[in-house]
C-alpha cells in the first residue's frame, strides 16, 4: 500500500506496450502531474506535443490479460490558475446546414479559481461578465496498453479507455479497466477543470493537474468496456460511432455486468434497464464518441458494487 | 380560462390536419383520456388499433402557423392498475453480434399502485420479487399537426412532436410546439407509468390515463424544435437517426434560444453550452430517435423561462 | 390494355391517401407529364408550390393492400430545354470541419439538348466551357400511398417509395411497389436530366418531362420494400439513416428475394451476395438516404426476374 | 528499378512503425506472399496469428511525410486452391429486427481453380451446385506506416490505408497512400479470391498469394486519403462510421483532387461530382466503413491521373 511521487520526464501521445515509467502494486497510490490537452504544465511550459501527452505507463505488478485493473481518482488539485477552451461549439455538434455561417473556432482562456471553486473567462464581454461555472475536474483521457500490441492515438477511445471525455470521471470515481497487457500499463491525462455533456466545444476547460490515484487488482474479471462506480451510479462506458454504436455496446455490457452481479436472467435484468437506466453523452466530439449507460446506486443495484474489490 | 371535460370517442394513428374534437381558447385546460399504446383505456377494453392511438385534435382558437402552442401537463393520473412491457431490450440497442443469442421479445404485465406510487411486475419470479420502480407517469406521444398538409405515423416523431417517448414529458412539464396549421390541432396518448432514458424496451410501462393539460398560445414564436421547461430544467428536444442527429438539431435550436434569450453571440451561447449541457437520449427505439439538450434553471438561465408567457 | 392521356390539373406535395386523378387497369399505359422539383413545367411557367409537386394520384383498378404494384418507366421526354442544379455540394456530403470554408449554395440553369443527348451549363466559365453530361433522364419521387392512412411529405421517401433520386429509375426500369391502399394511388415527378450517385449536390439537373408509364398488379407479393429490375439488374431499394440503415433495409429484403425465387436458404442467399452484390447510394440527401442492393442479372439470378410478371 | 523477391518469415497485426523487412527504391518491384486472413499460407499451413497477418513493412527509399507512395499492384497470383467465408451474412448489414431468427455464422471451404478463373463452393448444396463466381483477386489490407507513431490494428482503416477490403484493389489498380513516417513503411496481406461490395459476408473468399508489386515516391503530394486509379476509374477511398462518414471524407477529398488536377473552383468541381460521382461500398463489416467516391476516366478527367506520376 505505498504511495509514490513521480514526476514525469517523458510523456506520450499514444496508449501502447510503453516502457513503464515504474512499477506499483494492487493497493498502492500515485501522485502525480498531467499536462493540459496541448502539452502545457502548471509551469505553463510546453513539455510535449499537443494532442493529450500521457503521463505513465505504470506497470502493476502481476496485471494479466484478462484481469481488471481498478483505478480510482482520489484527487484532482489544479497546479495553475488558467484554462482554455473553444469557441464556437464543434462543427460535428450542429446541424450541417447552418456551418456555413458559423464563424471560425477560436481559443479562449479562462480563470480557475481552486478556492472559490470557480471556472470563468478571463476577458468577458460585459455582458457575460457575471458568468462562472463550478469547478468541477475530470480526467479527459486515461486508460491500459489496447489489445493485440496496438499503438491507439490519445484522439481516440475504445476499450482499454483513451480520449473518454467523461465528466464523472473526477475526484472519487473508481474505473474498471480490462487488461489487455502483462502490467495493464496505466497512463493517464487530459484534465479538465469543468466540462459539460458531449464536449461539445472540442474541450472542456484544459488544465494541467496534480493527481492522486491508487489501483486495485481484480483476477479474471472478463470486462469488455471500461466500468466505473461514483458516490451515486454505477455505470459502463462504451466507445464508437454513430452514437447508437457506443450506447449498443454500453448497454449490452450492462446487461451482462447486471445479469451476472444480480444473478437474473437477460429478460429480468431487462426489466431493470428498461424502467431505469440513464444514458450520458460523455463526448460528441472525438474520432470515437463515447457513451455511458448508468444505473442509480439502490438497494437494488447494490450487489453491482466494484469499490473495495480486489 | 375555462375547463373543459372532454370523452373521446374516435382515435387517430397518424397527426395531421383532421378535423377537431374541440376548439379551445389560449388559457383553458381539458381534462381527457388516453389509450394505451395498444388502444385499450381504462376499462380494459380496445378502443382503436394499436399503435399509439392519439386523443383529438383540439382546435386551439387563433392559433397560426409561426405561433407557438405552449401546453402545460397539469396531472396525469393512471386509470387502471396494470400496463405492460416487453423484454428482452429491444435490437437496435444491443450489440448486434450477440442478437443471434437473444430469446424472443415477449409481453410482460405490471401492477401499477397509484396510492403507493409503485410499479411492479406482476407476475416476478422469486429472485425479483421485491424489485419495484417509482411511478413517473409520461406522455409518450403527443404533438401538433405537421407542416405541408403531412400526416405523420403516431410511430415516429419530428418538429411537430410524436412519439418522442421522453421521460421528463410527464405533470409539472411545459412543452412549446410549433404551429403549422391553423388552430395548431393538438394530439396526446400514449402514456407511460415509467421509463428509463432511451425507451430501450421499446415500451414505458404502457398504460391509460386521465390527463388535464392547458395551453396557451405564443403569438409569432419562431421555434424550430419542441422547448420545454420543467421545474428544473430547460430543453429542447429534437429527432432525427442516427442519434448524431437529433443531438445536432437540439444543440443548434438550444443554441438560438440562448442567443435570443440571454441576448448573446454564438461564441458567448457556446461557452454556456460547452460548460453547461446536458443530453438526455429520449428514445432510441423509434424510427426517428429523439435527444434533449438541457440546461439547468439558474439564475443565469432565468431569462430562457418559458412558463407564463402568452 | 388503353393507353391514357392524362393532363393534370392539379398537384400534390404529400403521397397519401388522396383523391385519385384517374382510374387505370392493370396492364394500361398513361402518358401525362410531370413538374420540375420547384414546380415549374414545361411552359416555364410553376403550377405548384416547390418540393416536388406530384402528377397524381391513378387508382388502379382492384389492387389490394399486399398485392404489388409494378410500374414500367416506358418513356421519359424532357419537355423544356433548360434544368437547374445548385452548387457546391450540400452540406451533409462534406466533411463538417470544412464547411466553414464553403460559399452559399446558389442556383444554376442548363442547357438540356435531348437531339444531342446532352446536358451542359448554360453558362459556364471559360475553364469548364467543353463540360458536357449525358441525357439520362430519371424519376425522383415516385410511389404509392403509404401505410395507415399517412400523407408523406415528398421531401421523404419510405416502403412506400417517394423521393428515392436513384438514378437508375429511368425509361426501362419496372418497380414493383408493395401495395397499402386500396388502388394503389400511383403519385410521380420530380424528373432529372441527369444525376450521379447520391444526389449530392441535393439536385439532379432538374427539370419536367413527358412521362409514359405503364401498371401491372400482382396479386399478394408480400414486398418490404421497393424491388426493380432494369435491362441489366435486379435490384431493392430502401431508405432511412444513417446509409446503414437502408443498407440494412435493403440487403434483409434482397436476401428474401433471392430465397424465394431461387428455392435457397439463408445460408445459400448469403454466399450469392456475399460474392455478388453491388450497393448503390441513390441518395445522401433528402430526409430519409435510400441505398440499392443490386445484382447484374445472369443465369444464376434469372428466376428473380418481375417483368412480365401479372 | 529493381525486382525483389522477397519471402516473409515474420508477420505483422499491426500497422505501424515496425522494423522494415527489406528496403526498396522509388520504381522497384517486389515479388512476395501473403497470408490469409486466418495467417494460412500458400503451404496450408499457419504462420502467425489470426486477423490479417500482413508482410512487410517495406522502406522505401527517401519517402518522407508530406510524400505519396503510389503502389501499382502488378499480379496476384493464388498459391492455392482453397479459399474460406462465412455465411450467413454479418449481423450488421442485416435489419436487427431479424437477428434473433438468423442462425450461427459458419465457415464455409471454395475451391479456386485459376485456369477456369472460377471460385466455387467444395461441397454446394444440389440445388446450387453450379454456382460460380469469376475470380477476381484483391488485396483486403495493405497501407502505410499512421501518423504519431500509432500501431492500428489489421481489423480496422484509416488514412494510412489498412483493413479497406475493396473490391477494385486487385491487379492493374495504382493506389497513392499519403506518407506518414519516413520510409513510409508498405504493409500488404488479406488477399481475396473474390468479393462484393461492402464485404456483407465478414469476408471475401479468404486465401493466400503471390504478389508482385511496385512503388513509386511522389514528394510532397499532400493526400489526406488514399486516391486510385485502375484501367477505367479514378478514386478516393476513406474510412469511418457510420457509412455517411467516410462517404464525406471521400467526397472531400474528391473535390480537392479534382479542384487541383482540374484547375477549376469548388462550384465547378461540384458540377462535376454532382453530375457524375459513382460511390462504392467498399465494406461495412469491419470497425471502420470505407466508401469509394468514383469519377470514371473520361477526356474530361484526364489531367486526373496519377499514374507514372514520380
Amino acid at each position: 500500500m505505498a504511495r509514490h511521487h513521480f514526476v514525469p520526464t517523458s510523456y506520450s501521445n499514444v496508449i501502447g506496450t510503453l516502457p513503464p515509467v515504474l512499477e506499483i502494486a494492487s493497493g498502492d497510490s500515485v501522485v502525480t502531474t498531467t499536462l493540459d490537452a496541448a502539452g502545457f504544465g502548471g509551469d505553463g511550459k510546453q513539455h510535449a506535443p499537443r494532442g493529450n501527452p500521457m503521463t505513465g505507463p505504470f506497470f502493476v505488478t502481476g496485471a494479466e490479460p484478462g484481469d481488471a485493473l481498478h483505478v480510482t481518482i482520489e484527487r484532482m488539485t489544479t497546479n495553475r490558475e488558467t484554462g482554455w477552451t473553444y469557441s464556437p461549439l464543434a462543427p460535428g455538434v450542429l446541424d450541417p446546414a447552418i456551418l456555413g455561417e458559423m464563424q471560425k473556432r477560436e481559443r479562449y482562456e479562462w480563470a480557475i479559481d481552486a478556492k472559490a471553486g470557480t471556472v470563468k473567462l478571463l476577458e468577458p464581454s460585459a455582458r457575460i461578465k457575471d458568468w462562472s461555472f463550478p469547478l468541477a475536474p475530470m480526467l479527459g483521457c486515461f486508460g491500459v496498453a489496447p489489445e493485440r500490441k496496438q499503438a491507439i492515438s490519445t484522439a481516440t477511445s475504445g476499450a482499454h479507455g483513451g480520449n473518454m471525455d467523461y465528466r464523472l470521471f473526477g475526484p472519487g470515481a473508481t474505473i474498471a479497466f480490462p487488461v489487455f497487457e502483462p502490467g495493464a500499463l496505466f497512463f493517464l491525462g487530459d484534465g479538465h477543470a469543468c466540462q459539460g455533456d458531449g464536449e461539445i466545444a472540442g474541450t472542456g476547460v484544459e488544465t494541467s493537474f496534480e493527481v492522486e490515484f491508487s489501483v486495485k487488482l481484480v483476477k479474471q474479471a472478463g470486462l469488455r468496456w471500461p466500468r466505473c462506480e461514483t458516490a451515486t451510479d454505477l455505470l459502463v462506458i462504451a466507445a464508437g460511432r454513430p452514437l447508437d454504436q457506443p450506447l449498443q455496446f454500453a448497454t449490452t455490457e450492462m446487461l451482462r455486468w447486471v445479469g451476472e452481479a444480480l444473478g437474473v436472467d437477460v429478460v429480468e435484468a431487462s426489466h431493470l434497464l428498461g424502467q431505469a437506466v440513464r444514458y450520458d453523452i460523455a463526448n460528441v466530439f472525438n474520432p470515437a464518441y463515447c457513451v455511458a449507460a448508468r444505473l442509480e446506486k439502490t438497494e437494488l443495484t447494490k450487489a453491482m458494487s466494484i469499490v473495495g474489490k480486489a
